[in-house]
Formats: C-alpha cells, structure tokens, sequence
C-alpha cells in the first residue's frame, strides 16, 4: 500500500489529537482512503519535552522550516498557531506543493485571502474545517451541501469559554467574574481570558464563516464586536423573566441587496430558539437559507480530540483528491464583492437596563425620548426600591428594564445617550440585542 | 460558458423544487460551479398536468427511458420514487455514462448495494443526500468529515409526520388516533400512513445511516421495527412526569466488538438529551463519535425546498467532479462484513405500563418475575382508582408504571409476558425503550 506522508507544524493540544487519530485508526483510514498514512516530521518549540504520543525522536525538529521544505511531506496539518510567521510558512507549504490543513482562525481571519490564493494558484488544497466550531463540520456542509442554496443568516454560539461562563451564570445567578474565576481554575478559561470574553475569538470565526456563506472575503475588522464582561446575574435574571436566554452570538446576515450584517455580541435568544438549549462547552451554529429553511449543527467547539476529528476530516479529503488527482477541486468560492453594513444600521430589538430615581414622571422622560428617536417599546418591566426585588436598588430608587421593538442601532444609542443624561435616570447599565424567531 | 444537461425523472414535489433551484440560482451555480446548468430532458407519468414551473414542452416525455438513454444528459436526477423499475433506470443512467443523484431511500434501502456496486465499476457518482433527513447534510458529513473517527452511534429523528403527531399529543394530552386525522387534513400525514407511523419510513433511512456509520452494508430487513400506533396520551404523560419525552427514534449502534444494533422504535429521551427539543416536522441526527464526542444535526426533514437543496448540493458535487475529472472519488465506503446483533440481545432500560387488580400483593408478584428474570428496576408509579389520576382504571383497578434499569430485551420480553398472566394483571398495556445520555 502507498503511503502519503504528512508533516506536522506543532504537536500540542489538537497535534497531539491529530497523531493519536492516525494511529488508532489508522486501519479504517487504510480502506476509505487507500492510503497508509505516516508521520514523517514534526516541527515543535521544545524537542525535549516528555509527549503523550510515541514518536521517533529523528521525526522532531524545532525548525519549522523543516516541515515544509522536506520534499517527502504531502501535506502539513497546521496546528501550532501564530499569524506572521505562520503565514509564511503555509504560503511556503503551499508553493512546495504541499496540500495543507489548518485549524488556525486567527490567520484565516486576517490573512485568508492571500493564502487562498495562493492555494488557487498552485491547485492545492487549503482546508480549515478545525477553525471554525471545532468539531462541527460547518465549513464543509456550507461550501458543499448548501453550496445550491442562497444563505441568509449564520448565527454560531463559537465560543467554548463564554457559553460555558454564561451558562453557569444563569444556572447559578452568579455573577461573571466569580464564573470566569472558576472557569480559570478548572481549565475551561484561559489565564489572559481576552480573547474569549471580550468576542474577540468569537469575530474570528463569525468573520471566516461569513467569508463562506457569502461567498465573500469577510475578515476580522469587519466585524463589530463587543464581549460578555458587561453581563450580569440581574440581565441574566431579567432574561430569564422575559423568556430570553443569553448567548454570545456571532451574527452573519445577508440581505437581499448584498448587504452583510456582521456582529459578536451578547444576544437575548428566545428559549424555543435552538441555539437557546445549548450550554455549557458545546457549540452550535443556526443557519437559514432560501431552500433549507432553518436547519442547527451542535457538537463540541474544542478539544484534543474533537478537534482533531474535524482536521482528520480535512486530511481524509485531501488523501481522496490525491487519490483521484483533484487537488484543489472546490477552491476559492470568493466572487462577491463585498458590502459590510454599517453597524449603526443594523436594526433589531434591544433590551435596555437602567436605575433611575424613583420618582413621577420618570418613565415619561424615558419613553418621551425613545418616541423622539423612533423607538416604539414592547415591554416594561420597573422595580422600585429591594423589596420589590431590585437588589442594586436603594431606598428612592427604580431598575427599569425595557424591550424595544425592531430598531436603527444609531437610533437606540442616540435615544439612551439622551436618556442616560436625564437628571432623574442613575444609569444606563446594559443594552443587549435581541434575536427573534424561534421554533 | 460550458452547460452541464441535466434529466430528471419526475417533476413532482421534489422534482420541482429543484428546477426551481436551478432557475432562481443559475448566477450563483455558474460561479460555484464554473457551468452552466440546463435541464433537457423531465420524464412525468402525466405529460398534459399543469406544472408549478415554466419548461419548453418539448422536454417532456412520459417515458422514463428517454432520460436514461439521452446521449446528452449528464446528470440524471430520480425524483420520481419506485423500486424495481426505477432501480432498472438507475442502473442503465450508470452504464450509459450519467452521473445519478436520488432522494429515493425506500430504493436505496433495499437495492442500495447493487447500485453502489454498478456507479463504482462505472467510476459514475451516485448521490443521495436527500434519501436521508431532506434537507440535513448528514449523509456528506458521516462519509466526509467524520471520515477519519469511529463513529460508535447514530440515533436520530427520521420522519417528520410522526414527530409531529408525537409533539402534538405531548403539547395537547391528545390521543394518537385524533392528532393523525387532524395531521391527514393539514397534509402533514398522507391518506395511507402506514409508511411513516409503522416506522419503515424511518427504518428504511437508519438503515442507510447505519451502512455509511459503520462502512458496512445494512438494510431495511436488518432493522427491528416498531411504529408509534400503541402510544397514548398517558404514556405521554408518564413520560414527562418522569422527566423524559417520546420520540420515535432510528437507532445505530456499533459495539467493540463488530457488532451492529439497528432499530426503530418509540423511545423515551431524558428532557436534556438535544433531541428532546426537536418538534413538530423537523428532523435531527444524534452522532456519538471516539473522537468527535457527541454532535446534532437538525433541520427539516421533507418539502419541495428543503429537500431540493439536499438534491442540488449533490448535483453541485458531481458538477465539481466533472470540471476537476474525479467523479466516483469517494466511491462505497461498505468494506465492513455486516454483523447485526440479535435484538432480543440489545440491552436497555425500559418503561412498563400495566393495568392491575388494586389488591394487595400484585406488586410484590410482579417484582418477583421481575427479579427472576434478571429484571431489576430503577422506579415505580402506581395509581389506583380516578381519584389518584389513572384514567383508564375502574374501581378497585390500579395503573403501574415501571422503568427498568438496563435489561436484555429477551428477558424482559419473558417477564413480561408472565406478569401479563397473572390473575391480577389486567393487562400490560405498553413497554417502551429508555434511552440515557442528555447533556
Ligand atoms: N485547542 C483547541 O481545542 C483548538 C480548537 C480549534 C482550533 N485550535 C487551533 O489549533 C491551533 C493549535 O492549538 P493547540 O491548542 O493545539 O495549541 P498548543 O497546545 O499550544 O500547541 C502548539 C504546538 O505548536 C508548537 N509550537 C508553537 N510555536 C512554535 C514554533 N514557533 N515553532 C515550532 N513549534 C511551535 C508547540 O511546541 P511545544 O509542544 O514544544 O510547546 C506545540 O506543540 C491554534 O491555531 C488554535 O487556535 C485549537
Ligand atoms: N417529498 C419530500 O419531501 C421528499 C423528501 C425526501 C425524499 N423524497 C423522495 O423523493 C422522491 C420523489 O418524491 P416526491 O414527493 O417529489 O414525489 P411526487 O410528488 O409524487 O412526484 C413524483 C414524480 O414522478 C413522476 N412519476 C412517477 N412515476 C412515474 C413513472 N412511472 N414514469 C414517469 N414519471 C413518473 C410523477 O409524474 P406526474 O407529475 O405526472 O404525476 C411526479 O412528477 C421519492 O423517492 C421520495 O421518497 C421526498
């Protein structure tokens, strides 16, 4: 049996992953491909470090050039992170005929484009289904099964961290920086928690899946985000009352004159909403399309092994086009020109929480500017005083809480801008979107 | 630019679903695709019927075989439905050199084997994505991107008019002979329902599941099967007093060992476990992977739309092949020998229903058969009397509901039938499968 010969650019959490998949199965990979698959160079920082996988110490290097310059290797699976440097090295992988399969968000969000096309030109494979949502293959069933169809709307809960620091939340009505705490000590959250809770993670994956369902070339500044640290058990507790769950979202919306919608934030979903039923670790993205309909795709966004399944996916396909010499078969499906809306067109229904003085007339004030900008309310919700449950409250004192209907982002940020300098109103504390259409 | 001819054999609800993609979606095909996509040819039993769509008279013929044996057609798509006849023109499309796609999996089911067998000798595609939970992409995603795990388990929500009517009898107490006259009115269960509410209909798709799961080659005969006709109301009630929901559910499993569970059956699902939440027509398949952990796809499940686009990804797939020369690149993936485990064999928990004479010592009598036959039992509910919620009961009668902790089928099929001869057992009215594993 023939042999492809694969080099690996790191060998941490999902490396790991990927050589364990390869030995363990490496029999049923045998008869789907046809193919024996080895390992032949490993590029990692530390030679020396002790591995929980066996593999010949003449495989490892601390060179990555190495991997992508050994003429044997058929293709690298990129799995060590990093953007410059990486980038150099897939564009050189790429120009020494190597096919090459990635799990790195962080540089497709930024950098596909070139790397694309420097995949397009040299009729290699460049494949990504790690990327975005771990384990779920997303990017496979929307440039392939749903490549007929017109995408509307991709909504992803992406984020292992923040799902599992809002659920907690809101099973415990805890408060973010307890959860997140916890979350460090348990592993679930890293030590610099940025990136995750501040959407950043999130934008990087919204931007790569926005790129493939629009088949446009969506990247990372494009998307406004904004992060969960502002949340809190009493949005979480008045969400709950409403019929809401939290999630962070990332949203990717196309309308019918090309215009994209863009956006990470925390988002209210109704709890007959799939994606409302997905807590903890677990991932899930919603997409709607012309023909499909809505259809949900949930599994885990992270991990050795699960994200290694999805690159092993990716490097099956690659071995099945070597096989059948169609390299390179799908390519870039980037024609769109791209059309990213601005935010503050955005229009959708908001919840707005804020302490104002207990006072007559208060609620006149704040509805009177809501008119003013065009912002029609659908529900109130005020609680005066802590025996009427408002535990930041004190004596005098009013949360009022508000769901607007449909609504210009620019015209809700004016109007509680305005609000928030009434004499009467404390504070505006949290502002959130909110997603409609469930079951 | 280059046209791909495509030939469809049936223009009914499918069918017209996809000459509608291909029209609505010609602009965005051409770019995927890098052709242009033209139907020349459209077999219909009924030449004169009014259609929903514009095409020239002249590619209409009611004679099927006038698709197969066009020299022009490339891609022949079978929408039309049938079995001996219908698998004749299949394999004729495939010897005359034309790639297939078909949404038939009452064909597929039962002759599968024989047709994978002539596409592979052809090095022909033969797609069929849509035979499987319409609009889901599951079929590419067990074959493609989870190519490289062990898939362990597959259960899933196959049929949508029978999770409809269970989903209405669970939000509405009603019984099930009310909610399918009320489902034949809405259209959503056909005049004859025997298919979809015995449960061959979803058989027939676990079946397919299975074979592509486990690379092996089951078919409709190999799956146990029971339908939903014996449930009522009050285990649907039961089953939410104890915190589950009932689904029919399709079920694969591999053991270590080689050895393949397939059925079909109503079952109950913790109210945490993803597919608890999938109601009324939708679909959704449950995927346990080595690697992947666990995973859910959910979507719809039938319609002209949602069921078209499942059928144009396939025709995009082979049109991709064609422009890069790999068609047949995946081929059958069917190495393993089939190994179906004996269902009195399979082992699960399961819920009892029986009606007792309210006397003393009838539970102590039927915990004692339990006992003997290696039975052993997690709860029980009993309910003597109207007065104490049991409907069904006269006086002096008792309703007890049972669930079993993990039991060989076998032998709870012999307990039960000796509780069932009891002098004080009335009648066991229902036993029902428990499945474990929510969230
Ligand atoms: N972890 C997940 O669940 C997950 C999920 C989806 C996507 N991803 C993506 O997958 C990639 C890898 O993630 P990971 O969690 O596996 O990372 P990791 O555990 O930190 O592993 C990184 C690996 O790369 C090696 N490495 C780093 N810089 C290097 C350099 N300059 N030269 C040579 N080797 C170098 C490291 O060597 P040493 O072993 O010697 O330190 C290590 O083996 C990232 O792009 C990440 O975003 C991860
Ligand atoms: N409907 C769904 O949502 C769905 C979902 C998944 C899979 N499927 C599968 O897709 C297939 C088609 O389903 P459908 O609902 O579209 O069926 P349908 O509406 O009954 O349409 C059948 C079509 O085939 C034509 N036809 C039937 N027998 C023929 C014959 N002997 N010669 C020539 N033409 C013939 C009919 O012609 P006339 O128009 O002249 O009657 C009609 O156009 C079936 O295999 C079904 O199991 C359907």
């Amino acid at each position: 049996m023939e042999t492809i010969k694969v080099g690996l650019l790191g060998l941490g959490t999902v490396g790991t992953g990927v050589a364990k998949m390869i030995f363990d199965n490496q029999e049923e990979l045998n008869k789907k491909t046809g193919y024996a698959i080895e390992i032949i160079k490993v590029a990692v920082k530390n030679i020396n470090k002790k591995r929980d996988i066996e593999l010949p110490q003449a495989v490892f290097t601390d060179n990555p050039q190495e991997v992508v310059e050994n003429p044997d290797v058929q293709i690298v699976v990129e799995v060590m992170g990093g953007l410059e440097d990486t980038k150099d090295l897939i564009i050189k992988a790429l120009q020494n005929g190597k096919h090459v399969v990635t799990a790195n968000k962080d540089l497709l969000a930024v950098s596909g484009q070139e790397l694309f096309e420097v995949a397009d030109e040299q009729k290699k494979d460049l494949m990504y289904e790690a990327a975005v949502a771990g384990a779920i293959p997303i990017v496979r069933a929307v440039k392939e099964s749903l490549a007929a169809d017109e995408i509307t709307e991709v909504m992803g809960i992406l984020n292992g961290t923040t799902n599992y620091i809002l659920s907690k939340m809101s099973q415990e009505g805890a408060d973010f920086a307890d959860v997140l705490a916890e979350a460090q000590e348990l592993g679930y959250a890293e030590a610099d928690p940025t990136s995750d809770v501040e959407g950043y993670d999130a934008a990087r994956k919204t931007a790569i899946l926005a790129s493939i369902a629009f088949s446009s070339r969506v990247t990372f500044d494009d998307v406004s985000v904004s992060g969960i640290t502002k949340i809190s058990a009493r949005d979480i507790s008045y969400a709950k009352d409403l019929g809401y769950s939290i999630k962070l979202l990332g949203v990717a919306k196309r309308e019918d004159n090309g215009q994209i919608e863009v956006r990470v934030h925390p988002t209210f979903i109704p709890n007959d909403h799939p994606l409302a039923a997905v807590n903890g670790v677990y991932n899930a993205v919603f997409v709607k399309g012309k023909a499909l309909g809505d259809a949900m795709f949930y599994g885990r966004g992270a991990g050795e092994l699960p994200t290694a399944s999805a690159v092993m996916g990716d490097v099956v396909e690659v071995i099945r086009n070597i096989r059948s010499g169609s390299n390179g078969r799908i390519g870039c499906t980037c024609y769109n020109e791209k059309n990213i809306k601005d935010v503050n067109d955005v229009v959708s229904k908001s919840y707005i929480r804020l302490l104002a003085k207990d006072e007559p007339g208060v609620l006149a004030g704040i509805t009177r500017i809501l008119g003013e900008h065009h912002v029609s309310v659908e529900s109130i919700i005020q609680r005066g005083g802590q025996s009427s449950g408002c535990d930041e409250c004190e004596q005098g004192e009013a949360e009022v809480v508000l769901v607007t209907h449909a609504v210009r982002h620019q015209d809700l940020k004016a109007a509680t801008d305005e609000i928030n300098s009434l004499a009467k109103v404390i504070q505006v504390y949290n502002i959130v979107r909110v997603e409609e259409g469930g079951n």
